[in-house]
């Protein structure tokens, strides 16, 4: 056994003694390892320094996180977890969505579901909400069949802001205008801060439906660089501003789509003054961070936002009722401007559908329903990630994601994700192809999987037969 | 007593008798008139024939009709019918909308309900789709949280075109797409066939709803003249797209917003073979056409349209249930561009609301509760002419609805609707200004009164009130 070395930094010097430790055989692929805090124990040194060695074992392949579960031994043929993404560094339209187009309209009910990022809808509280539902009837009588104009019922927008304030989200109900979901939400942000032509900064990669809004907006793409576990990364960013100054930020700092990644939050705090300096407005889409964290959850941006320059968007649609369509903007400043492009085009909402949502907010309801459905989530990602590490071809590398329900995988080169997707089809499976989540979709080695459904046999086996055509694409396809 | 002139046409030569006895005394003001039917009868001539010589009289203002309820004498102080508008002959960008959205910021559920075309929340069948809701809710299971991809559910797609078929729409369940809501629909088909700057050539006066869309798309309106009980002009469209060559003609041929126009059949008929001969799109807006008609329906101009050059629109927010966004789009040869358009910006839809509709409209319920909802708006719409007709100043003209619920009211010049609507507020009561239906704010001394509510004396009394004020306002500002 090598002795420590006193002028190491402490986490260097316990991270040799784990190696040695791994080296040793003592522990099997698959054991879990120390947790941070009996390691911090042990090493008498703090958590954060326990954590740093554990991560740096991480980097270096040996060791895997699982979400809310700590570090186990790597498996055999260890897939390694993900590089910082690599954009181009010029702004450009996005071409992308004939693509995504051509594949929604093969999306099939039917289909074993790793594609769509959907909650099983088994998962979510169908009584509650239906309940819910009777209640708000019961309550607004022949109300509930009429409008509800902009912004949208007080009942709903109060139990928003108050859940907001608990995460220190800087806004009241009278800041907030209801919307047909997020993705309505983000897209009056860009009517309200852009005209056709401008650039908007987004994250490598990001979520198709981001990009079909830009295409649809005329906007141009400007990509910034990720860490697929801490999200956008600060000094790519700065650059980028400083090169093209684009007209606003769109980005998902809270368990980004499809990386899982969330920014620490000293980032957040610092994006948000950054951007407030520059002058440019940060579009936070936040449909996932009622995901994050093991109890209370990790402030939004919107949390340091001090002078309106956050346009804040989300909904119920990853935790409640996709199909409600109840979403909802905090946009700042630019609030004049949300409400006229929200009355300009579909203003109408379904006000027994905001009431029945703000009756499950405010009661503990959403809360109990949340608890169990993270705790349903962990289990799920845990299983399809050791299947994939089990499955897929060497060369596999993958987002580990610390939150939210997808993982991001990057195949060998040589496998086309386009292919991987059309095999699947034909197997009854849906996947995501990683050329959708790129403006120009240049990301074609790289798949997006949603875990968010019971992992039963059937579904395991299907990330199987999903690794099983990657192994078989990687060998056909390999040069001689 | 003259001698009927043999040389008259028939229709002149009974018109002339009837006025005679009109002339006599013996039916005093507010009687009813001899029925076309037994005039037809009496005078041995075809019912169209006796329907001609009524409306000779109404046109000379000794006559009203009342919806589905036949002619009567004219009061003391007769409310003239309204003659054809008066567009102006150019295309012109919208500029209403600034307006429009201070007006609606100052909507406010608890005035007394004359503002926004909606009908009385105690006349839509709540039971029924509450009923509905937990039916499709106990079917769907947790499917109904779940989003519904575009074109929308089948079980909804299969009853809009089954009752479509019965009016001769020629669409079948493939041919549509659900969208949220009318709004959205006309808004996919301007997306579709219409590019910014380009003209599109609208109904004087115009839903203020489809200029605040215009303006969005920074279309450019070019407006038609109407008249008040057959709607489009023939001849002025012939004219105006010979002149301008719209990218496409957006109108409601079936019971007009704000005039409760409807084109005859052949018209209709016309107007389809006219643009598809000119290869100009028609958006048809119908979301008030299931209110035409005594028993079946008339048919829609799509009912005419061999080519797929018609983008039929409709919902059931005028009808059933204006808070669940439910409209849907049969776009004929566009379908793949307004597919396009609905998968790039919101694109999920609420497959809980779709399927309950699906449920009500495929029951005999939705018929059952168009009859009930028809006679109420027949009993309000007479009641709120004739406190129109007994209250409102001198000069006052007034469309006479053949159908929905909306009047339109012109005022003396002098009388200014903006001022109207002020005064109005003060006392809690809605109106909807003239100003509001053109691109230009050019209807000024315009009023819309929604009819479809329960004619309380407390409703009735506020029609009163708008009256005394526009009394008042003819006085102060009448000429000296």
């Amino acid at each position: 056994m090598d002795s420590p070395d006193a002028s190491l930094p402490h986490y260097l010097r316990i991270a040799g003694m784990l190696r040695q430790t791994l080296a040793s055989g003592a522990l099997r692929p698959g054991d879990r390892v120390i947790s941070a805090r009996k390691l911090a124990e042990r090493e008498r040194v703090s958590l954060p320094t326990a954590l740093e060695a554990l991560r740096s074992l991480e980097a270096q392949g040996l060791i895997v996180a699982r979400p809310r579960s700590g570090y186990f031994v790597r498996q055999q043929a260890p897939v390694a977890a993900l590089p910082p993404s690599r954009p181009s560094p010029h702004p450009m339209p996005v071409t992308m969505a004939g693509l995504a187009r051509s594949l929604f309209s093969s999306a099939d009910a039917r289909l074993i579901p790793l594609g769509a990022a959907l909650p099983d809808p088994a998962w979510l509280p169908a009584a509650t909400l239906q309940r819910a539902l009777q209640a708000a009837g019961r309550r607004l009588q022949a109300q509930g069949q009429s409008y509800s104009m902009p912004p949208g019922r007080a009942e709903l927008r109060g139990p928003i802001a108050a859940r907001a304030a608990q995460w220190g989200g800087r806004f009241g109900p009278d800041d907030l205008i209801l919307t047909s979901g997020a993705t309505q939400a983000v897209r009056l942000a860009l009517r309200a801060v852009c005209q056709p032509g401008d650039v908007v900064a987004i994250e490598r990669p990001a979520y198709f439906g981001t990009l079909l809004l830009l295409e649809d907006l005329g906007l141009k793409a400007l990509e910034v660089a990720t860490d697929p576990r801490e999200g956008l990364l600060p000094q790519a960013l700065a650059e980028a501003l400083a090169r093209h100054r684009p007209a606003a930020v769109l980005a998902s700092p809270t368990v980004q789509n499809p990386l899982g990644a969330s920014m620490p939050v000293e980032r957040k705090r610092a994006l948000v003054a950054l951007l407030e300096q520059a002058g440019v407005p940060l579009i936070e889409d936040d449909v996932y961070g009622d995901l994050a964290g093991d109890g209370q959850r990790p402030p939004a941006c919107k949390a340091f936002d001090g002078s309106g320059n956050v346009l804040y968007c989300s909904s119920v649609s990853k935790t409640l009722a996709p199909g409600w369509r109840i979403g909802w903007i905090a946009p700042g400043r630019f609030h004049a401007q949300v409400l006229k492009a929200r009355l300009a085009g579909d203003w109408a909402g379904a006000p027994l559908l905001e009431a029945a949502v703000g009756e499950v907010l405010a009661s503990g309801d959403y809360d109990r329903h949340l608890r169990r459905l993270k705790t349903r989530i962990q289990a799920a990602v845990q299983a399809v990630t050791a299947r994939v590490e089990a499955s897929f071809p060497p060369g596999t590398r993958i987002s580990m994601p610390c939150e939210g329900f997808v993982l991001w995988v990057e195949l060998p080169r040589q496998v086309n994700a386009l292919e991987v997707h059309r095999r699947a089809l034909e197997l009854g499976i849906g996947v995501s192809p990683g050329q959708l989540f790129s403006p120009q979709a240049d990301l074609p080695s790289h798949l997006r999987l949603n875990c968010a459904n019971e992992p039963t046999p059937r579904l395991l086996g299907a990330v199987g037969q999903i690794g099983e055509l990657c192994r078989e694409l990687a060998r056909s396809t390999a040069p001689a």
